[in-house]
């Protein structure tokens, strides 16, 4: 709450146009939904312009469920993403209407339907294994209102193969690049384009590639001075932020 | 260079309109200066956004002063990053109207006087010993046309000093957080503001800091969604990626 | 044994007071029972102050039971964890009394009625997922006669959502910070209290997070000077450690 | 600030008893003096038990005497660790009655004489190489307010040397184990003993000692439970949670 | 395109020797087939000497099925690695008259009978263990035209075993190496041969093989001068490099 | 082959003393039998002391029995370790006489009934999950002549546990320490007895443990000066390299 | 020695037509002079295709006059790397004839003036900072008898730079690529070439560079088949290897 | 102390054949100088065979000469090592009559004149450079009584120059393989030989030797069963080792 904000709240406790149980709620650090096994975040659309996203990995189905709920109580649309099989069946069963998205493992149950998408996104990946992780990207993208186009396989063993699609990409808002083994592409990319390059690194590959390890530290050594990383296939993280590009860029 | 604009020029050489050393010039792949040691990108500021900018490590000074002096002659502004001081000695009797920030260890030497600055970029660095890195993304955004402001020293183990400054990166278009050690602030700052923040680890602190290694993988594990990493004391990068969204943003 | 009590003993022998057996029982460093597959130590709780505490992963149900009816001969608590699904089925039905607590994987079995729990351990987690260490941490602190409260996802990504709790964590004995992925909650929980903080690393979370090795360097580069670290996973040690102040602190 | 607090404050303003400017002075977070390459924490004693202390690495020392003129303004007790021969140079001659320690390389400036020291915290090394750490540690608890002793090369290759000290550590609030190499000590203390041993790894040894790496592995994974850790070479944050433990069990 | 090849074409444009949709294609960087999951390179074999290779790892088999079938419609080769279980049974129903060596786990198509092998290339291994990694060498090498023999565990504990094998291997255009463990094999062969060794280190191995990490370091590391290494495990990449040699080496 | 015994072969072929065919047979390198999959090394107990041992990870139940067959046939010792479940029952198949000890996964078909075993050979571990690498070490040195003693879980945490043990190691030929998390028992152990020590770290543990490296690294930076290191988890080395010291003292 | 020779020589030992003292020297294992603290192997231009090449780091001056003088006597052509300052200098003295590259740190002196170069040999950097690699492996690569040709500075991160080079490296016999920080530049040019790419990983770069492990791994997993790999900073290899196949193609 | 000898002093002190303070003297755990900075173990060469050695790494040179004169003043030989040029210069003004190897960095001062050397040690190096560490196994083993040579410059990529030295190690009681970059040495000489192999890794080498690492994984991975590790670059541990088996085979 900035001091400003401050100021008039207290004059207005002074002056009685505020109660007191009034204003102790307003100073009391944002809406939380308590749960008892999560603590849901209900002003973080407010303060960092979307709503929270459920990360699904080791939560019970009934944990999630509790989760989704109190998003949709509270109007808010809800995204949530690693969704294991066994959790999709369960979120299936509870939200028949949600779309679900089992190459990105997604799970997307908007309150209203959505604007026309705004900004553009583009989803560029090296490989065809590559293509869950972009698939969460794109997913993320579009549920927070951009419009997305995905290239998929043009890695850099056939530069001609990402050269011909250079139209597709020039003019953008933001280039995701999602690359496993050599991740040599978002380098590659990042000097064809004005915009910021987010790349993500992928877990595919032989022996070295580390799990992913090896495109990562490629990634972040990038001689591209516009690529940034975000973690091993953290395909959510890379459309989030894209996202919020575009969104400043539509001035909203 | 895209189909269409191909077909019209292939068209042109067709009618006469353009003869063909122009057009073999023109589809030629960019100017590129080949001074020996270096081929010097002319064309990086038309394709990319901004022109080359040199990173002097291990590199001899007359290399450095060589490139340099292709820019100027190319009319485009000059920036060099890790200046070391024997390189910064030559630069300055070369080029005695430069700014030189030996804490920053920049170079700058803008062709023009600069437009007045645009859009708004807050740099906080968790602690004192971060302002050289937190100064090299300053530097950089500033020379790249942003407004830049630079907040120190307030890590999370000191919350509220971060909190009291709340409102000085509450809008920002993009906030850089400079950390070592820990590297924790990022995380906090990302619950903060509706921007991409861009994570700097850096190599500041004792054993397990490894050099960077341990605020780098904090801040690609962030669980907030809006961080981006760039690679250890990469100030420059950040700068970079800064002023590439504000111009974005600025609609240019 | 300190030199003053090895005096008397010497003393009590050539005086006849204590016969050369009883002496040499005396002498003998410690009652441990030797079951073959294993050393059970029946004079920890005196040298320790906490009796042994079985750790069962990669033993077989048979060598456990054996260790469990050993310290009920000897009339001491029974505390194990890390229990598999399997050797809690053979545990359950030799001694059917034992509480077990299935997410925190451990065994408990008082010898008699616990008294009332002493002073006061905070355990906070920074996400769902990392709750099964943090029970683990629980169990350990009250089977050991602490007073305990659990406070669940309250993360840095959302700061105010620990900053409303603080009233719940301020003047605590202990705190323990259960944290994945930044590992960032113990810097921030440690710059608001007054007492030691010990931080838990979990395995939960993306790529980079690497098993826990991510968030344990986090912990261990603490910018904040009261917080220690265990190992990655090892809520048992946290609670064990708590406990320990907390005896310490009640005198006892 | 908790939440009776915050109503009785608003219930002031209400009635008037407290003006707005100084219910807005009491509700901003804490002060904290700005000088521009750093924010000095002064209510960290409040909050923390113990007034900030300087880490003086990376720092130019007229920084560090900048902060510390402002501790001794603001009446507080000044320690700096990590201080270099050239600062200590530079500190020498601004603070001449301050007492520095070579060999722990500290700074330590007491408002007032110290009070008798209460509890007592045992060092313990493993050879003679960890001694500067461990002086880091003693200096640390001293200069707040601990009974300290200092028990060194005692390493585990000749376990007797330990075993015949046994008295000296037995009883004691807190021991500090300082090791390098195979950082092995602090398991052995650790049965002996029935209160929290504070595991510090140093970077002493040969070729796969990684720099301390492989006694903080040793260290995390101690089979004694009672054994926590702190990073690599840090003896003021061993000192400094001592301290934190023995202020607790004094009641204050 | 090289610039005279260019002058060329486009006095070809000018003349109207050649059309402009004509020119625009040859333009067009090389024949690529879009399949919407992947890129197939159809130029492969004019740029680079072989026709594109599959790599099956994580990718669905219908997408597998898909290239193998633009692949045979192009007149083209069509070889397959890393094939699992699942993919090879979905790939023996589609195309039966395809070879699959499920050692090493390769799919094999070709559209012509093949000619006469060329050249001479050993592959050694050094236990039993790497014989699948070996296999996939083999294939590929054969494949792509190569003669090729193997010698299996041959490995330095019994260094008289490679010795009175050594005829076999000399006067090779290539030898390929494939080891695990201590990967010390490349060292000595490489000492006996005037051809390069292209060293593969394998996963098979105890504890601190780390997954072929150790073989790896060793093989880079190697004394002997004519060592050049590929990544854990991949055989492919070492039988493809080997049949480039004989090609270079019998002029083709 | 030494120049004095071949200048006597030579000069017996001279005479004709020798046959060039007998001298040819004497000059090749050792009986190795080729099966194929293997080189069997058939002159390995003459060379190296013992006959070979199959390292049974990776290899089809065929091969291994097909190396059994050929020792069997040679009239030598067979010991096979890391036999797998799958294994162990097709081997049993095929001989049934051989023992198999499933805790240590080890096959044993001795070709005469064993002499008396010669020395003394302690093994001991820290903790009762280690007992699988300790039996390996056991029936290995077993195997190959040795008179074996085994002591379990006495490690570090409780110390007086190993010291009431002194006299059943004191005195022996070499001690085999197995031991995973803190790994320090070797360092104790080493400072109580005037014989080499070798140490078996095991891939037992929590978090940092990283499966046996934490262990590992500890014991290589053994403070104690008569601690040498295998490989993690392998027991067999252990057992094999005390076997090799036990002849070497027996004189054999 | 191959069993036919073995064979011969024992014939030609029966009939007297070689002496046992030649037939001695002749089995006895190459031509190795002893010089106390070096073997030199002078044979290894007979077995290996090139004389021996002395790697100098760690290596006293005299140690190294040694050698080349044994190399000359022996009329060898004797290259020696990684020649420091101060052994440039020493070796300058002894030697004044031989060619020092200070750049590259190698010496040179041949026997008889070069043969005409034959082949074509690549070596291209990705940046200015590349140059001392490679120009190591340009110096090896002439020594050995190759042509060569160097490209400086044309990493992906402006990829026109390289396409507009295209010409230069098509057809090569061998391409040998430099480049630190990403390491990308081998993959797109394996993608462009018909042979074999030889990577050489540069310690040059920012933090996570990790003195050249970042391109190292990338380069490991290249998605180009045909790229292998030697150690860091290792140009000697490269272009040692790259002389071996020029020498193949040859037919020498 | 084992129980027989404790029932017989606790029987002498009964009768009073033996006093009670002579008894406690005799209980204590053996002697030990304490001399502040170190405590020296004096009954450490009753115990384990050889007295204690200094490791001077990271000591003040005053420290080394105390435990120097104590070791005197007890009658014991004094070895030191890694003894820097400064502590060499002070110990030789203090102790003039010790031997020192400055190739070895190490310090002897025997009390007597030594004994006939026993038993046959070989130290062999598979370069040049590995020559400090050889030579500091050579001083270690020869000062606690053994007959040593030494074998330099063999290694792996000329597996001639080693198999033409064969005779001088075969039948040695220990090999002490010294070797750097692939450290492939010790499993070829581990299948030559019949006693146990102990080895050395040495931190020599380019990039991916990562300062001895890459070999000592080799080594730990070593495909031969009679090799042992110590740590990086320990020559003295391997001397020692190595003596303690010599020890043992000449029933001493």
């Amino acid at each position: 709450m900035d001091p400003g904000d401050l100021r008039n709240l207290l004059e207005q406790v002074r002056t009685g146009a505020v109660t007191v149980p009034a204003a102790l709620d307003h100073l009391e650090s944002g809406a939380v939904a308590d749960l008892g096994y999560a603590h849901v975040d209900l002003h973080r659309r407010t303060r960092c312009g979307f709503p929270e996203v459920i990360f699904c990995q080791g939560k019970a189905s009934v944990w999630i469920e509790g989760v989704v709920r109190k998003l949709i109580e509270a109007k808010q649309d809800c995204l949530a993403t690693r969704v294991s099989e066994e959790q999709a069946e369960a979120l299936a069963k509870s939200f028949p209407t949600a779309e679900q998205d089992r190459v990105a493992r997604t799970f997307w149950l908007p309150v209203n339907p959505p604007p026309p998408p705004r900004g553009r996104v583009v989803v560029i990946t090296a490989g065809t294994s590559d293509l869950p992780v972009a698939r969460e990207a794109v997913v993320t993208a579009q549920s927070l209102g951009c419009g997305t186009s995905l290239l998929v396989d043009v890695g850099v063993a056939g530069i001609h193969r990402l050269l011909r699609h250079q139209a597709e990409f020039t003019g953008a808002d933001a280039v995701i690049v999602v690359a496993g083994m050599d991740g040599a592409l978002p380098s590659v990319v990042g000097g064809l384009v004005d915009c910021p390059v987010i790349a993500v690194p992928t877990s595919i590959g032989y022996g070295t590639a580390f799990s992913g390890l090896a495109p990562l530290l490629t990634m972040l050594n990038s001689c591209s001075a516009n690529v940034v990383v975000v973690n091993i296939d953290n395909g959510f993280k890379a459309g989030y932020v894209a996202a919020l590009l575009v969104r400043k860029i539509s001035g909203q």
